[in-house]
């Protein structure tokens, strides 16, 4: 274990009691979020930062469960020192509604059938995450995050926050992500729902009461995520046209980008038992993400009441949500005189630089939360 | 019927005698090759041009069969007065081996065991096709091709041609290829490769003998090879966010994305009955192709002894195969003071642009094509 992490954690239970009526039309009578929190809340409650997962994420963001080697999903950005410093700020990771980690999702019991959710789950959307997150906003005394921040489909979270309870966050960081999918972005997505939904081990979203899972699906899906997640120069740094071995002119793994996919594929279906329906909501609340949509589809419009200060950063080699995607988000913004910082990361790394170390994406964040923190002490 | 096509055509076989060797060490004892040709030979035998088709392409290159509505891949470019002008040259297309159109591939009967190839047919490589390609030349009696033309795959084989037989073309005309896969490339490969083998109607590759197909894997394959065709751009302009109905918040088809692309893959499988093996090894030809590694990989020493000149095509919007790569082939033939010529054309279909109507790629494409038939002319 390193020295500058949060160390051993526990996730924590936030059981709710309010039903959820989604946007979908759905309603989930009472349900569960699962948590960690890292550092303390100070006695004002202003020092409190929520982080929102990506489509695979969840509340592990920092610091080791007893046993394990490998430490949460945002190690390299949170814990004491760090960016998100947790000597300062009160951190929490909440796995969504309908995630695979804890929180009620698709394996859960449906209090109506007695049996697995499964596909009758409701599909989420982003809304009705912040609605949910709302609630444990509340359950943990939070009068207003210092900051909501998150990567990716995180990244949407944050910028839901500032657009629908625009008076519950002081900052909204978004990191490598769109205002809305491109029609691009939403067929890979198909794609990957569709390899999961042809697989004969599907059984309609029912795997669990047939006692088996679709993980050839489910890894066929992660291939092709990790396939966009990395950029072309980097797979060619990377792997290059290395051979596993010498040329076998067979259908085994011959190159070592080959290798490293159905490696990624595999675990991610059998070793991590990811839940293929909780995948299948993930791709769907991206596709749908759209908060302009509420405004006559002008994104600008969506801005008009956010209070929130804006951290908005992209990286060079990300083509699943490129720079320039970031920077209608900033436009937006502009549009309405606010408050935003935008840095446009260089990066061979693609869109999975969201996550990794690098020097100037450190620099940019540290300083942003430095200016946070002096709010947070200014107040004080 | 349009008043500019071949009109009416219909395909020749050109049974092969001699074993092929494959690279990948299997051998072909005897085979059959499909073909159309177009146009009239000359007395010379100066005027013939050889098309080499891509990964889904076949020897059904322009006109109709009795009863089709819909004619060969490359109607736009070949026919009376086209840029492939079937009044001035003898156009042959052929199906490569390993092929499902009628040339000897996997769904063919292996005369070791009287049962289809299936996963049995060897490994082709594009050096196996360039050899029984150039059986068929021998058979229909041309010296010398005026010039082996091709489109991505297709146009690797022009490109090999020049190497492997330089004496046997005086022109190759080399369109949204590259001289080698990317990591990148290898890995949508992969992918599409997998969605197949992991389908349960693969079995082996034997599953002609068990009465079924492995559509959804083959359909899946194909979902993704489109989106790799089309750019993002594209993509956005054609079907942006629209949706097919009004939003149902369902597994349904939501965007008009989607359904395109369930389309396109469910009329490859089921309708058009492409043959799983077929892809498959289509697929490892391309991973294959990398005719500098003769050269200890050197691509500008691979280029020394050809002698066909050389017209090299990239489209802006492919990001399968960028101009960048074409322009690896343009610098190593430049390395040995070759007769090149390169253009770059500006399009928004992406891959796909090397099969579409385009008038600057039309008019690069006819001026080449017209200085070949002033070599062909200045000869008789």
């Amino acid at each position: 274990m390193k020295e500058n992490s949060v160390g051993l954690v526990t996730p924590k239970i936030c059981h709710v009691d309010t039903p959820l009526h989604t946007v979908s039309g759905g309603v989930i009578p009472q349900y569960d979020l699962v948590y960690e929190t890292y550092g303390q809340l100070n006695a004002a409650g202003t020092n409190a930062i929520l982080i929102c997962h990506a489509l695979s994420g969840n509340h592990h963001v920092a610091g080791y469960y007893a046993g394990d080697e490998k430490p949460g999903w945002w190690e390299a950005y949170v814990g004491p020192g760090k960016p998100i410093d947790t000597n300062r700020f009160f951190v929490v990771g909440v796995n969504n509604l309908g995630g695979c980690h804890g929180s009620t999702g698709p394996t859960s019991i449906n209090p109506a059938t007695n049996k697995p959710w499964g596909p009758d789950f409701p599909i989420m959307t982003v809304k009705d995450w912040v609605v949910s997150q709302d609630k444990l906003r509340q359950h943990l005394g939070i009068a207003q995050w210092a900051a909501v921040i998150g990567g990716s489909l995180g990244g949407m979270q944050a910028l839901q926050w500032a657009i629908d309870l625009p008076d519950r966050l002081r900052h909204a960081v978004v990191i490598a992500a769109a205002p809305k999918l491109s029609a691009q972005n939403i067929a890979f997505n198909e794609v990957a729902r569709q390899a999961i939904m042809s697989d004969p081990d599907f059984h309609n979203g029912r795997y669990l009461e047939h006692g088996v899972t679709p993980k050839r699906g489910l890894a066929l899906a992660r291939m092709l995520g990790h396939l966009t997640y990395l950029s072309d120069d980097l797979m060619g740094k990377k792997f290059g046209r290395e051979l596993r071995d010498k040329l076998k002119y067979s259908f085994d793994v011959e190159f070592q980008v080959e290798s490293y996919l159905r490696y990624q594929g595999e675990k991610f279906a059998t070793k991590q038992k990811f839940d293929a329906n909780t995948y299948l909501l993930m791709t769907k609340a991206l596709d749908y993400f759209d908060p302009a949509a509420d405004y006559d589809h002008d994104l600008s419009r969506a801005m008009a009441h956010v209070q929130a200060k804006f951290m908005v950063i992209s990286f060079t080699s990300d083509w699943r949500f490129s720079p320039e995607r970031s920077e209608e988000i900033v436009r937006a913004l502009l549009d309405n005189d606010k408050d935003v910082s935008y840095a446009e990361i260089e990066s061979q790394h693609g869109h999975d630089a969201f996550l990794l170390p690098n020097p100037f994406y450190e620099g940019v964040f540290n300083a942003y939360l430095q200016r946070i923190w002096q709010e947070v002490t200014a107040d004080a």
